[in-house]
């Protein structure tokens, strides 16, 4: 396993040529591209890392599996599916999900910006302080690593930079769909993205969502086996923002990435897989984090197709 | 024309019916659907009213024409062409105008929301507060009216309700068309809104337009001709919302209409009309207003077509 | 006057160089970009004309004017309107005007090809060679010039290639918009686009608009007095495509352009002009033609505004 | 098993009742809306049938998947690929899928009717009769059913009827993606679409599609096992129409609905499932085939994810 890992980041390390590290927020843009670490874990391989897996990074749109988690533990499959629909958009990740029609609910799905922002509202807690602690503690339970923090300076750049979320959640309060104080909610939001893992604390939390929820050592259940259903789903039909078509041809596999140049795959009944590479390609997904999971796929017949 | 207008508001009366009063904004819900008053003013006739021409409303959309007049003082032709467009958009006044793609200054224009807010930005003043008070100058120096003042209820309506304009102004922001602070330009958008006039003030103002400037009475020219001119297309071609086409063929003339149910018609060189009538059609437009227009048009032949 | 239109198209001629010959239809790829002519007629100055005035090219867009007047006179206002709408729709001439949604007649307008292709439903004729028939008819006899004919090798140019306007009619069908046989339809509406004029037809056609469907010469009304001004409302808010409000600033009368190069403009109470100038701009106008408007407008305050 | 699937039927009955018979082609209007069956086919299970499984309705959509597996096995992934996309559009299966925007192939899929039509343009043959005869005959083998065959009365309806599908033709003509002659690839979808199946002949070929291309009892490899891959995996993203996300996370398994109400499902490795209910919901989905399919999932856990 190793060995095949580490064939594939010499294989894939030139695919890095052809993508460019996300700069629409400033701090991103001081990434590493040539940064690219991989993490597998299986029962029985166990965890294999190689490259830079264990180079920390911020969590950026991958943390909308844990915000879809945390929203259905906290309030159930109905309430979810009532704020926020489940189909593709067809749109990019932060698009102005339509054109002269009311906003619905329909219209967002979990993994488009205004989708997960929606959902923070349906966390419990208080105070936004407490649901993203709340965020925090799952991922860190599902990554089983109470290290995970938050990157300040990336939450920092985000909140001054992000108007295009404050353009979002503005959309959602004046169709109704969410009544809370924007600037609490994008807070909330703003710091999740900016929750620093390794591909390590990825492949962890994605073996987890392939074994419904089941930590296989331990055998606790840390959550709803239909909720890993639920988020599997989602993530294989609207994982990888306009590449989600094309990734279910050639992986295969529920994944979601970031902007961050990370990657989460889960391979149902059998293995988590962490990459990052930071560069991504047009429609941001890591150039070379993609191609990996294309030769990891064909090699060990991951597809479930 | 006493009696021409006082047989129009009896004929168009009945056309309130069609209607609906504005209810987005609370305070906008509390009108009188049953208000309806005319005020035209020409060199040959003078000022004629009938009516509630002296019940007083808030501007609303009518109030972009001065915006866009007062950028255009303040800062020329070059930049307010710079900052937006012209062109008629095909979609509501207050719909994010695009789908998937960048927003560009092109697609904004002076008479829909997001274009009225980024103007909003080139007027002169040190603060926001500076650039209100130029506008609200101006609208007394058109109407001949120190008078005039801020609806302080409607404003603070406005202020809390405008979730939609807040979410097009961190567009504007998001996209780089305007760098200043969001809340700081909407308030100077939701206190020009909410500049409070009667039938009387806009006849004033519309006759002023119609004069390219000039106070026919004094001879004083008030403001650039050009920009009249300028104006006045903008009117003509976007003026009316959704029902702009109509208009220009079943009226003819230049006119910008609000959600308070005003009304300002701009007949070139002849006339000047200020119409309110709370009561409006699918579109945003006054149904007894645009009637009455409709009548006092083909009756006076005023459209320029 | 000659020696106004000779100094404009000394001064506009350079703007040739701005633009490009229409090349999606073969035939008018062969167009020479360097032709450059202008035609006026008033009343008091009689006809001018200047350049290559005498040169024939087809009218393309143009001929929508014409469709609607064809279709006003022989079914009146109320049909039209319920077959076409008249707003701007905010897109280009040859739009799929829409996204999602049932396609309505309020959708289209005369001025973009769906809508004229519709509107040639409309025109009274047993055929579609019979309607033909009265557009060319009614072509000659507001232009006064019985030798206006088809440019045959236009046509079938316009007919081998026009997928676009295959794909519009086969979707006005698809809608119930129209229920007649597609190819007849769009014969009758590929023959109209290549119907073949000057600058002179051209600017006698706008010289009747202008008079309101009189003929000031011998007095005779050639079409009802009402149509001319829904005709001119219609020109004046999406005449020029997606440059219709630019050009109510910058000339500000109605006016109807084609990709052929020729502009068609009509100047309420005073004056028709026709020009042809090849070479476009990114809208579909021509560059030089624009110029020469916006000059002309300034020096003989055109403008209606 | 037979137990499960009559308990599914009575349970799914009433059902039926939410939805309606498609009637945009007359004669599928003519469909019962009280027929249901259901067939599935395993390996340790075998053929299991009930209620109306025998009952023959035409293709319509379900035999996108048959084009796609025609098109790659003659002329390659390579070739489908750059012709038509993979992304999910978030448009029913029938839009014109774009705004404003040239048409790129990145925009169909081969599951929209624009990307099936332009799919048939790749089919070996010589004329489109013998194109269709290879997707008759791949059905035919498919299903290991030579009996299968055309209605004609469908077929003729279709093509009478098809506006929409003909203008979505002439607008991939007009945007250069296919060159041949619409009405002949026109004619073989439509001939395609009217293939009449049994819930046995959708249980064989999705039975087949599940061991990726093998026929389980002969071992015969029936087309090549990547592009079972490749179908499952657009089937996964797109079969469903906007309801592909909805079913992802319901029922977990890749399928493909037609507007005739058949369902056929793939369970990769393990069942191939046939549906017959034309009851339709909003989405053109089988209301009780769905709802079957739902309890199927959930009692034999066959969701993949």
């Amino acid at each position: 396993m190793d060995k095949l890992l580490k064939n594939i980041i010499r294989e894939c390390y030139p695919y890095i040529q052809n993508g460019k590290v996300a700069t629409y927020i400033p701090e991103l843009a001081k990434a590493n591209p040539n940064e690219f670490g991989i993490c597998t874990i299986s029962i029985d391989q166990g965890t294999n890392g190689v490259g830079d897996y264990e180079k920390s990074f911020t969590m950026q749109s991958i943390v909308k599996a844990i915000i879809l988690l945390r929203a259905l533990e906290d309030k159930g499959e109905a309430e979810v599916r009532n704020l926020v629909g489940v189909e593709a958009t067809g749109k990019p990740f932060d698009a102005f999900n339509y054109s002269d029609q009311d906003l619905k609910s329909e219209h967002i799905n979990p993994m488009i910006n205004a989708g997960a922002i929606a959902l923070c509202t349906l966390i419990d807690g208080e105070t936004y302080r407490e649901k993203f602690q709340r965020l925090l503690d799952l991922t860190r339970k599902l990554a089983g690593n109470s290290n995970i923090n938050l990157d300040e300076d990336v939450y920092m750049s985000e909140k001054a930079t992000g108007n295009k979320n404050r353009a979002l959640t503005y959309m959602l309060k004046a169709y109704g769909i969410i009544n809370e104080d924007a600037e609490e909610v994008l807070d909330c939001y703003f710091r999740a993205c900016s929750i620093k893992v390794t591909c390590v604390d990825l492949a962890r939390i994605a073996f987890i969502l392939a074994n419904k929820g089941e930590n296989p050592i331990t055998g606790e259940q840390l959550f709803d086996k239909k909720h890993a259903t639920y988020i599997n789903a989602v993530l294989m039909t609207c994982g990888m923002y306009d590449g989600s078509g094309e990734f279910a041809i050639t992986v295969g596999v529920p994944a979601k990435s970031g902007v961050c140049g990370g990657i989460m795959a889960v391979v149902p009944n059998r293995m988590g897989i962490g990459i990052y590479s930071p560069a991504l390609d047009s429609k941001g997904n890591s150039c070379a984090g993609i191609k990996a999971l294309e030769i990891l796929s064909r090699e060990l017949e991951l597809s479930i197709f």
